[in-house]
């Protein structure tokens, strides 16, 4: 795990939270010279002086090529492209707050669905990050943060509009662990990446009520259908979802009580509210948000989202989860 | 949980192990009288007498409507249909030794490929069974037995060559905690229900070896995809392998401990030898004999089946099952 020598690339990640940090650790052990921002200076402080993010990534040091940074401008001065790790909902209220990003490849790390604009997370970026679209890609796969932040063996797919820009995104995810398969499916990406966190709910509120396996696997594999549906109707290509983006992110989302959207279910399952089930996992679970922003669209462009309702049912309209998963599991499972 | 008072149907289940004796409660449960047929004296005494199958199931009570029987002739006088629960490599064996089945509607619970013939479970009641393939059918799904005799809720799939006849089938599975659904796709769901064992003993394995969730999840994404190539080249269709007979049941198997055939390849993962491994689970990991049996048929009809292939190396050429999940998992996630 020797870092390159000579980084021969410079990279802007924005965003000091788990992932952000990770991957920040993940591409300069792919021999990158990376710049982290952090919104909160003593995080930064903290990254700089002591190589450690202790809020976001406590067990794990960070390389001496990770350069942390709250000030937006010295982290982006002479990067060869930016990772967005800024979470979903305050994603756009950031990068408005900001000048356009530079003129190089963009990658978002970020997953979910814009509440109010149903927006994808790329168009986000671009609409308010003021970069081409041509030119941003995502990155999604069976990714458990805590996994790759021990360096564990994983693969992941970046998705571009261009074969050739994903393959740029390819090289720098080089990382001795870490295979980036490439592919120019971003709607498909994008929406398996943001709606498993809404399944992940649904199975941890299945599992804190105390149901097994079998039901957890009927949860699953209807709420790919769903997932797969959804991202059709959108533009995105069915072998996605069958993929390591869509099957394989989902199992290791729902399989994992690593995941913070498994938790949230978890406690929502064995009886808290949503408010009190958030403030027992702490940190933010995304599903939450794009749940509603995802119930929205389905029913917008009309494609039935049983899991996804039945999510925001609880989460919104105060339903009791057991009830609700009760109707879920008897209609989640139609004649075949 | 209260079984009809009288009894509309009468069953015959022929195998009394850990998977037919739990299907005879829950053909109990859903109103039917069962003959239970074991193959040894002493198991069918113990059910008669005590109610109860200390070997397999032993934490649980049977019902007063489940008869046993070591006497095939007294199991099958007056069934309206039978039900076969015999493990896969020795039924024809038995069923050879028998005379031809009644002329009743036959479902399988039974899962594998047979070594050598290289048939499907429902192709050698055919043959050596002496029954129609138009009274055939064949259940699977997520059905993780020990969660099924806690008589927890779960769905599973009833296959057969006609709608009618998997509708027969449906409804002797109509336990207060059991939806089946109906499919007419046999060989799908027989193939779905036989390989995902063998790479349910890859994911153990993975597991044994110290992967996390992302190595597991990336394994039951191109497992599925492995299932899926052999079965379409059958002759099954591609939506049953999303289903709950191919993902849901591959899930259910790959993330439970209680699978005996993830347990097997935990062992292996683990260090031990096959025939060590095979020890400690105690019971008959069905996948063994499958992989075989998959490997030998995909080969011969030309499918691309990479993680079977690895799982044979290990089990019959004795591979280091290290070097082997490492080649499988650098190879397993090719270009999305």
């Amino acid at each position: 795990m020797t870092p390159a020598p000579t980084p021969d690339r410079r990279l802007a990640v924005l965003g000091a939270g788990s992932w952000g940090t990770t991957f920040a650790r993940v591409l300069a052990d792919g021999g990158a010279e990376v710049a982290l921002w952090a919104r909160r200076e003593e995080i930064a402080r903290e990254i700089r002086e002591q190589h450690r993010n202790s809020a976001y990534l406590p067990d794990h040091r960070l390389p001496e090529t990770v350069h942390a940074t709250s000030d937006l401008e010295e982290a982006l001065d002479g990067a060869d492209g930016v990772v967005i790790a800024i979470p979903a909902q305050s994603l756009r209220g950031t990068l408005e707050t900001w000048p356009a990003l530079p003129a190089v490849p963009v990658l978002s790390l970020t997953k979910g669905i814009e509440r109010g604009t149903d927006a994808r997370i790329s168009e986000v970026i671009a609409a308010a990050g003021g970069a081409a679209p041509q030119r941003i890609g995502v990155l999604s796969g069976p990714n458990l943060s805590a996994e790759i932040a021990e360096r564990r063996p994983c693969a992941s797919v970046v998705a571009a509009p261009s074969q050739e820009l994903a393959e740029i995104f390819a090289a720098w995810c080089t990382a001795p662990y870490l295979r980036a398969y490439t592919s120019t499916d971003v709607i498909g990406v994008e929406i398996a990446g943001a709606v498993k966190n809404v399944i992940a709910i649904a199975v941890g509120a299945a599992v804190g009520l105390g149901h097994g396996h079998n039901t957890t696997a009927s949860l699953i594999t209807r709420g790919l259908a769903e997932i797969t549906r959804l991202g059709v109707a959108l533009g995105g290509r069915p072998e996605t979802f069958s993929g390591l983006a869509g099957l394989g992110d989902l199992v290791a989302t729902c399989a994992s009580p690593l995941s913070r959207n498994h938790r949230l279910g978890l406690a929502l399952g064995q009886g808290l509210d949503v408010e009190a089930a958030a403030a027992a996992v702490g940190q933010t679970a995304e599903g939450v948000a794009t749940a509603r922003a995802v119930a929205d669209l389905a029913a917008r462009i009309g494609v039935d989202m049983p899991i996804t309702r039945a999510v925001v049912a609880v989460v919104d309209h105060g339903e009791s989860i057991d009830e609700v998963t009760t109707a879920l599991l008897s209609r989640s499972v139609r004649p075949e």
